[in-house]
């Protein structure tokens, strides 16, 4: 696949994230995960393989009140059936909004569909 | 390469981190990164590029106390001349211990060394 393939497969699956926040589809929002990804989340231990993950983000989304997840890209670079993207984050959250700067490493599956293999991010400085 | 030398070949880096910060040692921290790598750190901005890097390093080193940083790495894939790394820190602060956990993109550079390339870390929860 070229690069701009891949880069137009991350920008999809960022938008479907967004959107199965946005519908609190947290099933869906597990199934962008690869079945064996890991979620690294701030304060919190690591999250491993799909049904945890969907856990967690049913958890954490009612914790904090998250209604919106808009992701935005700063840079990929693809080795293959791997990518690797640096982005920012906006959460619309029940406190505001939080602004966050993430590392994903996206999969190629077995299917064709690219999705998140490795997810950790952290806080932006407040403004 | 195979794996098994990857996954060395990070340990060793890993390895020079650690003595590089109890040195003091932030030009030689910096060049255990590639040129253009990102640094994410928590409540920060993006620090892009090797000279941007040391000097991060060396005032975050100097205003946390940071005298100790041991990593353990969780798992790694390889995938050519890239590798990504999920692993755990203890860092030594002024404050005392900190327990962290990162993923780190390590790329093969032109001369056969591996550098972090892309680097982000969050906090484990308090114990």
């Amino acid at each position: 696949m070229s690069s701009d393939a891949v880069r137009q497969a991350i920008d999809e699956g960022n938008r479907q994230f967004g959107e199965a926040v946005a519908r609190k589809d947290y099933a869906g929002l597990a199934g962008l995960y690869t079945e064996n990804a890991r979620v690294m989340p701030p304060d919190a231990p690591i999250v491993s393989g799909r049904p945890a993950i969907e856990e967690f983000w049913r958890t954490a989304a009612n914790a904090f009140g998250m209604t919106d997840a808009a992701l935005r890209t700063v840079d990929v670079e693809v080795v293959g059936d791997t990518a690797y993207e640096v982005g920012e984050a906006q959460l619309t959250l029940g406190s505001g909004q939080a602004k966050v700067k993430y590392l994903v490493v996206w999969r190629r599956d077995r299917d064709g569909t690219w999705r998140l293999h490795r997810d950790i991010w952290n806080n932006m400085p407040p403004n």
